[in-house]
C-alpha cells in the first residue's frame, strides 16, 4: 500500500494502532486505517460412479497441474455456492454438497482452504477458460505427482484413507511452512 | 475506494475486469485490480464445570450484550490460534480447543462464522478492555434476550439442544437477509 484510498496522501505507516495490538496501515492525513485478513478458499471433491473429478489447470499458478476445482470466496456468497461456483468455473460441472470435508489453515499465505465432497449432477463436464482437460479418475489412478497445491493432496488422500473405512468425517488441518 | 492505494490516482472504476465475472475497483491509469473478498470471524463456546463463558461487550458493536469470545482471524494465523487469541483478549482466559462446532455464511456482510467448542484451562477469566463483565453461565440462565449476535444464540442454541443427546456434531448454516 502507497498511497491512502481514502484520501490519496502518501503520508501512510505501518504500526500499531492505539488500542490495537498488530500492526495496520495508517493514513496520518485522514487517519484512516486499513485492515487485511486471510482470505478462504472454497472447493469441492466431486464424485460421479466412485471417480473423482480432478481439472488440469490452464492458468497460473501451477499451470499444468491437476486440481480439485477451487478458489476465492467471493462477496455475498455462501461457502457452498463459492464451492460450487468454482466448481462450475473450473469443470463446467453442476455438483450437489454432500458435506463439509477438510479445513486448511495456511498462515504463512493468509489463506483458509476449505473442501466438500460433493456428487456430481451428471456426465457433463469438460475443459472451461481456466482448465485445458477435466476428468473423472479412479481413485487407483490418481496423478499423485501431478498435483497442483498442497491441500489438494492432503484432501485426496484423506478420501483414499477413508474410503477405507466408509467414514468421511470433517477433518481440521494447520499447514505451516 | 476513491484513489489507487498503488499509484494514488483518482481515476478508479468499478466494472468487470476481462475475463472476470465480478465488478472490481479498477485503476485506469496503472491497471491495478483490487479485490475485496469476506472475512473470517473465529471463536469459542468455553467450557468449565458445564457451564459456558459469556462476556459483556463493552466495544460497539452491540455494546452491553452478551456474547462468545470472537473476532476476525488475523493475518499469519490458523483458525485456532484466533480462536483462542480472541477468547483470551475479551474474556483473559486460557482454553484448549475440544472440537470445530458451527460454520455460518453471512453473505450479505461478507462474513464467514466459525466456532469451537473449548474446555477452559482454569478458573482465571475476568474483564478485559474488550468486555466488562465476564461470567460462567449455568446453561439454564443463558440471558438469551441479551447476545450479542445471531451467530452466538445460534450456537448457543444448538449446545444445549446436542447437551440432550451428547452428541456435538459440526453444523454448517447460512444466515442471509
Amino acid at each position: 500500500m502507497k498511497y491512502c484510498s481514502n484520501c490519496g496522501s502518501s503520508n501512510l505507516t505501518f504500526q500499531i494502532p492505539e488500542g490495537d495490538n498488530m500492526k495496520r496501515y495508517y493514513c496520518n492525513d485522514c487517519h484512516e486505517i486499513f485492515y487485511t485478513n486471510p482470505n478462504m478458499v472454497v472447493g469441492a471433491l466431486c464424485i460421479r460412479d466412485n471417480k473423482i473429478l480432478l481439472a488440469k489447470r490452464d492458468i497460473q499458478p501451477r499451470k499444468g497441474l491437476w486440481t480439485l476445482p477451487a478458489g476465492f470466496l467471493e462477496n455475498a456468497e455462501t461457502l457452498q455456492e463459492g464451492a460450487l461456483r468454482e466448481t462450475f468455473e473450473e469443470t463446467k460441472s453442476k455438483a450437489k454438497i454432500k458435506t463439509q470435508y477438510t479445513m486448511f489453515s495456511l498462515p504463512h499465505i493468509n489463506q483458509i482452504h476449505f473442501f466438500y465432497i460433493a456428487d456430481l449432477l451428471d456426465d457433463n463436464y469438460g475443459p472451461t477458460s481456466e482448465s485445458i482437460e477435466v476428468k473423472l479418475f479412479d481413485p487407483s489412478d490418481i496423478p499423485w505427482d501431478e498435483i497442483a497445491f498442497p491441500t489438494v493432496y492432503k484432501t485426496l488422500k484423506y478420501y483414499l484413507a477413508d474410503l477405507e473405512t466408509g467414514s468421511f468425517e470433517f477433518k481440521e488441518e494447520d499447514i505451516k511452512l
